[in-house]
């Protein structure tokens, strides 16, 4: 395997790819005959060359300001904190929010070493501060870590700007979903978030 | 996600991993700082560029002709058939084998559309026929394409030279195993394959 060893060793570093994954996708790589080496790297070097953070919502962008902070047709009013690139892209997909995004890449996790100086927090306090801001969505996951984050950022967020509204996205019952298989933690806050009908 | 569109595209080439992973990968990639994809880049740009094939063993090398077949110290009457380049590094590992390789890269697996024209079949026949090798070791998987192609190796050879010795590698209990959980095929191959005591 040493010719592959260095290669193995890259991969290895990807989070999730072992020692005996990475060996086996190097010789793949390298058995491969359909251009597959040669497209990984054209693609590894446009990343390294033309992809940025957005200079606003810190999202993932080929242009200094992103697409979504560039259209004027926005609600420039309503600002939506996701954790990952990956969660506005599902937001996105659903057609139905059409304010603006903050990434935070990430989410405050002590056992992990992740505290909020490791997230794009500054950059969303300087937003709310700057920009025309009314209502904060805070969109990280429904679990310890994307709630500490939420109650964190709510917090800041108040002590900063008394005049904005923060919100939290709603947990409950997914859409489909019986109440039979739901957690009781889940089915708790499905109650808690009721609303009148 | 759309920058970095082309990078999810080649991960998701990568066998068993799918376009959520893909994109997961993309994402850490993008964001790692330490230099991950230089690496990578420089890695699988060292793959494409100086990364061959051994024209004997058919194993990855750096060399037309890999250490091991050119090591002279090794008993080159002995050759051992293995599926995959991991297979022969395993076998290296044990330190008990000093004969020859011959590195198929796969197995006849009909339902995947594996046939022996896929496989490094030619190069052994040649090499059987050349070389002067005494016994073949038949060490493929002993799963059902590891014994077709076991199989088919056997008959093929033996038609081709009816002096070599044709030897398959045990199954039975792994060392350190107990009976009591072994399965019955393994159990029943194990009583097969007993020797003089």
């Amino acid at each position: 395997m040493i010719p592959l060893d260095p290669l193995i060793k890259s991969l290895s570093r990807l989070p999730g790819i072992g020692e005996k994954s990475a060996t086996r996708l190097a010789i793949q790589i390298f058995r491969d005959t359909t251009g597959l080496a040669q497209d990984l790297i054209k693609s590894l070097v446009h990343i390294t060359e033309k992809v940025v953070f957005c200079q606003k919502c810190q999202n993932i962008s080929e242009q200094d300001i992103c697409d979504i902070c560039s259209d004027t047709s926005r609600n420039t009013h309503l600002l939506c904190v996701v954790q990952e690139p990956v969660d506005l892209m599902m937001i996105e997909k659903t057609s139905e929010y059409k304010g603006l995004y903050h990434v935070l890449h990430g989410a405050i996790s002590p056992l992990d070493g992740i505290g909020p100086e490791d997230l794009r927090v500054r950059a969303l306090i300087e937003r709310v501060s700057n920009e025309d801001i009314q209502e904060v969505i805070l969109a990280t996951n429904p679990n310890p870590e994307g709630e500490t984050t939420a109650l964190y950022l709510k917090k800041l967020l108040s002590a900063s700007n008394t005049a904005i509204k923060i919100s939290r996205i709603a947990s409950g019952i997914p859409v489909g979903g019986t109440l039979e298989y739901a957690d009781p933690k889940t089915l708790a806050r499905s109650l808690g978030y009721r609303r009148d009908f």
